[in-house]
């Protein structure tokens, strides 16, 4: 009983009562449509995680700010102790005084120290050999973030803008191509499909995993076209094209892979509502040979040609 | 016959041979109640885990701590060879002048290098050479700990405080509830719960894994209440809330799943005993719907009301 | 159905419709012999994957060209500005004091800041200060892009040049060797053998994986004969090299390990052609025992010795 | 018979052909008694696996060798453009210009750039920005290695030094006791133990896995008493201690576990001769409880009680 179950519900912890028709749990870019809120501060935060996934826009300008507020901190500690403390400086006013401060500041955080401006005196010298050290710290970490900006794997796998529903041996299937644009490998790639649909008469939501063709490929050097034969187990045996809208069916790609050049495993996703079906088209061959090679035209993904159903 | 043990006794390296009444041998915060004792110290020490999971403020004052007593090894030197190989140095009092050596010494094992003290001669230039040749390697030895520091994947899985005794199907059921409350995405979770009890009469302890309605979810985006249904195959069937005192359940869960953002494998566990579990309420509903999109409210994760049991 | 078709179709995403004989799918050295073309651009483009990856020449000429670029666009600045702002700076023509500005960026950018040029004045210190801050995040990536490059996992796995028809058992199998040349430790260490071919009368080729006398290995300290055993079951059985020609054999061979020493797993692939199997033919014992230790002689990995086969 | 094969015969590759009497494998220390020869140079190196396994002493020292030697080399540089292009040197003879050039080197490559020396002229620029960017992607490169030292995860699980045959419910079994010394917790702890016996009358070797009381468990933050029961499906099973001399018995175990803190899968390995197995003793339970906590003895791991065998 509990393998039946996993079978056929699999509710991925969408939850089943989600339901209104048109409703989407899966994002086309693999984002989920769900957002958590009262979340104590606390818990949500994740300084690292935020750090290394926000825009590069905004992780500049953090940088920046911190780079400037910390300068201006130092600068008025230096000021308070006194700005003759300071030998070289120049600048009669207050300001003037200040933004060398400001620059010792900056250029004692980078450990640039030009020696224009140096400490002299004990309480100088102390800020300076903290500040120093912070600095190291500081563009440490800054070392450490741009790692982990950099070398988080990102899989852009790229799924056919459509699924269509074409022939498939003597039945029909559920079809849809993915690739992989880049140059780095994907090995041990598999692929789970999986449909929800409303249940008749409520506002509950269905799931069932759909079998395919192929599960898991070694390689996935070209384009993969993944196919979920139509036969009488499937969930989508005997419907039309109008069911599909009458169910409000949402079928979820979910894609897993080992990433060569990374050395990590990679995760991908999509889905596809009713209106992103065609049905009696057919993918078109995307391969060509050329001197004993195989060219793969990626930009012809989505490509298909029109055929009749079984 | 081997099979048949490992499902009846699990006991996780946990030793059978320990139990009292009311003895906890996992912590709400999943840590063991088991220490270590008598390990000689070059086999207990592991430097850099230490330094990568001791607490911040620690990690600070350690920090601090060896830039001090490096700088005062590296000025103790310079006085040494003598002040007056550092060009620039002010100061007639032997505290000014070991002060001035300190200063240099820390603007050039921070590679600051201001300049207005410089070394001068054989002795004093080999001295600044090495020191910031170790100056570059103590902070890039830094760099590696804070980028360990930061990126070492924490799950924060949020457990409900209590677990409940409440309706499911024609039966009851032991459940409770996880969510993930921070940003990051997990996939590919699984969750595995085990209670172990006093075995009568003895001073020796039982555990059973118990089965679950589901073990494995691929995605986690929401609440998750975990439900072990109490059949007549599993080791609750008949107990009454008493019996759960009587034989001091420890309820165990264990959950293991991949950060999407980290790209690395996660893992958490919690316990229950029988004064965290409530009998006949059951967990309420915690999403809402609007405009499209499915809102989780995390706060809501202890919220129960009352139920009939069957 | 689904079960039968994955052991003898498994096109690993190669595409079944590549097949004028002597095609090669796999090169020797494990790289694919297909091209993917019209990606756009921004899908293809990785920086870091790049970066990492391209040719130790390349990466260093990219480093040294944004470096001169970089300080050349900074130079322009600070002539903007007016070298008069530069305190120190010498030359009197325009070459001569753009060439100051340049290697005051230079000093600036990599926080040498030796002092005899310093900026001067609100503007140039402005400058300077960002700069810096720029030096400091350009290296910080290059320290990023340097440890991605040197720790990435590589496989340097040598697989025998040629592979052997030799007698196994009371029948014959095919055979080919690998060695680890590292010191490294592989563990789990698994291989998967296949064997692609034209089919009949078609341009289309067939799958099938190969049985093997062993698939895994749990260390693998020395070298390892991969055999498989030509039986009643599998698709050599019965075939003359004639037929490996005729049917334009290729076998695609993968191997899959954690590597010890970077905590990793690595793969690695090779190929044999029926032009690179010898009949008749097997491996040459290539360890030998003294003083109580194995020694393996690599560079025997090839040798051969005539067989009669079965 | 494949599956069969698999159980009886496992060499790891460690060859079938290498059996005088007391020989061994596996060290004590996890290490292979196997050396490979002949390897080409460019094969068997890796670079960076190298510096990141190699003694601390050996790693300081090459460190210390490539800033000396580097040094030289741009101190001869600088001299060959001539001393007067950089300001501030002193010493009128040639030693003493070259060293002079030697600590501006220094001071240039560490990005330290105190200025008392200062390059003047477009030569001694050029070199001293080529040098600086030099220093920082050598120090980049450092700070990589520095920390794949650092977090290279190494298990220090500890066996214990003698293994027992001890009695096990009705029979006998193999014992032998493990415990991870370090506060780090390892998680889905896997164990194999197999014997490899010299084969009667050849030169051969035997190898069979040995089914264990149990393979795997979740947690480890205890001793754990690794048991092969003698049962009559054991190869040991109704061998005597001196039948295992003759058969020159090596047992070998394997240890595959997640460590939580480094978040990377750890090995460990070990063996035991029939001189490290010890016939009627049985291992000293090692754990006590005091206020509600479980303590458990680690310097009691060898400990072990006569006890009469079944």
């Amino acid at each position: 009983m509990a393998k039946q179950k996993r079978e056929t519900f699999n509710d991925f912890g969408l939850g089943e009562k989600s339901s209104s028709v048109g409703y989407r749990a899966l994002n086309k870019d693999g984002s989920f449509n769900i957002e958590k809120i009262n979340i104590p501060f606390f818990e949500r935060l994740n300084f690292f995680h935020s750090l290394v996934t926000m825009k590069w826009s905004h992780f500049f300008l953090f940088v920046l700010l911190v780079y400037l507020v910390v300068n201006i901190i130092f600068a008025s500690i230096y000021s308070f102790i006194g700005v003759e403390k300071l030998t070289g400086t120049k600048g009669i006013s207050a300001l003037d005084q200040f933004m060398e401060a400001f620059f010792f500041s900056a250029q004692t955080i980078t450990t640039l120290g030009y020696g224009r401006i140096a400490p002299l005196g004990l309480s100088a010298n102390i800020v300076a050999a903290i500040e120093s050290l912070l600095g190291l710290l500081f563009f440490a970490l800054a070392t450490g973030l741009l790692y982990g900006r950099f070398s988080k794997p990102i899989s852009k796998i790229k799924y056919s803008e459509k699924a269509v529903i074409a022939p498939y041996l003597k039945i029909n299937g559920f079809m849809f191509r993915i690739v992989n644009p880049q140059r780095n490998q994907l090995l041990d790639v598999e692929i789970n499909v999986s449909v929800s649909m409303k249940r008749k008469g409520t506002n509950l939501r269905n799931f069932h995993i759909l079998q395919l063709e192929r599960e898991k490929v070694r390689f996935f050097p070209s384009l993969w076209t993944v196919v979920h034969p139509i036969n009488d187990k499937s969930p989508l045996f005997g419907l039309s094209e109008a069911d599909y809208f009458k169910k409000d069916f949402e079928f979820i790609a979910m894609l897993k892979a080992f990433d060569e050049s990374s050395g990590q495993m990679v995760y991908s996703r999509s889905s596809y509502k009713p209106n992103e079906i065609e049905w009696g088209q057919k993918f078109i061959y995307a391969a060509k040979r050329s001197k004993g090679k195989t060219f793969i035209d990626v930009s012809k993904i989505n490509e298909t040609s029109k055929v009749v159903l079984n």
